[in-house]
């Protein structure tokens, strides 16, 4: 089986030959900038990964791939201007260097040039293949809203938040190796299996990137830690922090917790005191192995007795055990 | 063959019982309030009557025209965001009725719907379906992009604004009657030379939209004229005016056309007196039937001695020669 690092290798290999030099430049420059911005390509990754696994051929899934890079890219462009985010992987977001009109429409250029790259794959699998991607496009729109509308709402749950990382975030990383399963054409049980399991690892990647928020090394993590505490995001920590927090502690989390704190490095700092204080950082790990062994318990469920499951399984515990 | 009006009624039927009551209610319902503003239905009908035309099976048809329609409306939010429009269809635009986060994010929504009522179709068809929408949905984002440039540039060319409009407007009636064309599997001849008929029609039709919103009648038009001309617009007469004015009345053109007019109904009536006079109107004329008569060319090359002529004929000249 291939290693993760190869089918990295692969994959932007693929990605650096796709050009996007087209007309009208204003439209295209913004879409060659934000697929040269980087990022782990951890979806279409997920996909190779997957196709390989079981047995397939990846040069079938790298099509399909690419659009799931795509597709991933344009939710962020978008996400940037709701969120007015300046900056993305250290550098403008593209409604900063351009404006939010240039944007809108190279992100809607970007969703149809992932379908593009998604229907370049064989007419055998394409109606199951689309049919995830449909689903899983829409639900992760639903999450952007939950997310939005959780900034204003109060009294979120717990059990809110997980579902809106669910549609967000986690669907994708199961879309993504149930896709890769459906180009290797195995069978039913194998591809929901995959599909669940990448969805279990995408809730705990997604409590896993909460936690280094805050907690994590900064220096390996490449941006500084409290961007979630700053902004007042509901996140698991915070949401379980008001859950457990009484008297003092309760305190601090009401008077810190406000917009337009006028000192943000005390703030994350008493912040994360609190944090500690309640344990809330056991509490998330304690989530983040759960779904962890949620997944686990589905990737043992696949039926593939060929199938050679050390790599597969080093990619998940990488994804969940990173430092940044 | 089935009339223009009762593939409309089965559309609507169709449209109608398709609802978008899900959560979160933010997103969709935007997507109700945008689908039930009405218009014309034109895109879709087109693809059900294509399909008819040719003898397919228009229920086949009816799921890719409702993408179709999806797409369309899709396009127009996004649009009414870049443009600053605060009315569509007599209505608040949803950007306006909501804020523009609600307005990017329900427009995606729709775009991935729009592909998910594409997908249900047979599959023996659906790649090509694919590749002839993904291409469109490309070409419509590229045709907004000039026209948003074109507000800003000076020195646009006639060539340029017809360059635009193609794609902007005309590719995607040519994909629709396409669209309808594959689903009832005639030859590949007859395919290509309906998709140009539609495309030269869709150049006819917006040329006809650009003429009525300087000549058309108000009553029947159902908005007040001038519009186009107030906001400065780089229409084909605004062109063409330019183009062959001198001395007082390219003055006028002049003097009239700049940002923030004074008084925007004498605007509109200076500018309409140096139209008339310059004959930009019949000019305009002359185009329309230009490619009116190269969509008939196109339409004669169809080779179907059993199809019915008589209805497509109908709707294509409806189209042109509407006066609202």
């Amino acid at each position: 089986m291939l290693k993760f690092k190869e089918l990295y290798k692969e994959f932007c290999g693929f990605l650096e030959k796709e050009t996007f030099d087209f007309e009208p430049k204003e439209l295209y420059e913004p879409v060659s900038y934000t697929l040269a911005l980087g990022g782990k390509r951890i979806r279409p990754i997920m996909a190779l990964l997957s196709c390989d696994f079981f047995g397939g051929d990846i040069k079938e899934a790298m099509n399909p791939a690419m659009g799931i890079e795509i597709f991933h890219n344009f939710t962020l462009l978008h996400d940037d201007i709701m969120d007015d985010a300046p900056i993305r992987r250290g550098k403008e977001t593209v409604y900063k260097k351009w404006n939010s009109n240039i944007a809108i429409l190279s992100g809607d250029t970007m969703f149809a040039l992932a379908y593009k790259y998604i229907t370049q794959t064989d007419s055998k699998y394409l109606k199951t293949i689309l049919e995830v991607f449909n689903k899983t496009a829409i639900e992760v729109c639903e999450g952007q809203q939950y997310d939005m509308n959780y900034e204003t709402e109060d009294n979120i749950s717990i059990s809110d938040y997980m579902k809106m990382i669910r549609l967000k975030t986690a669907v994708f990383l199961g879309a993504a190796l149930k896709i890769g399963a459906l180009i290797a054409e195995t069978n039913r049980n194998n591809v929901d299996h995959i599909y669940c399991f990448g969805e279990n690892l995408g809730m705990a990647f997604q409590l896993q990137d909460d936690y280094l928020d805050v907690f994590g090394n900064e220096a390996k993590f490449g941006k500084k830690t409290g961007g979630d505490i700053i902004t007042n995001k509901k996140t698991f920590l915070y949401l379980k922090a008001f859950e457990l927090a009484r008297g003092e502690e309760l305190k601090v989390l009401e008077e810190n917790f406000i917009p337009n704190h006028p000192n943000n490095e005390l703030k994350v700092e008493k912040i994360k005191e609190v944090y500690r204080k309640l344990k809330v950082d056991e509490y998330s790990a304690i989530e983040i192995n759960r779904y962890y062994q949620k997944a686990m318990q589905h990737f043992e469920k696949i039926d593939c007795p060929d199938c050679d499951k050390v790599e597969m399984l080093n990619f998940a515990e990488r994804l969940i055990k990173r430092e940044y």
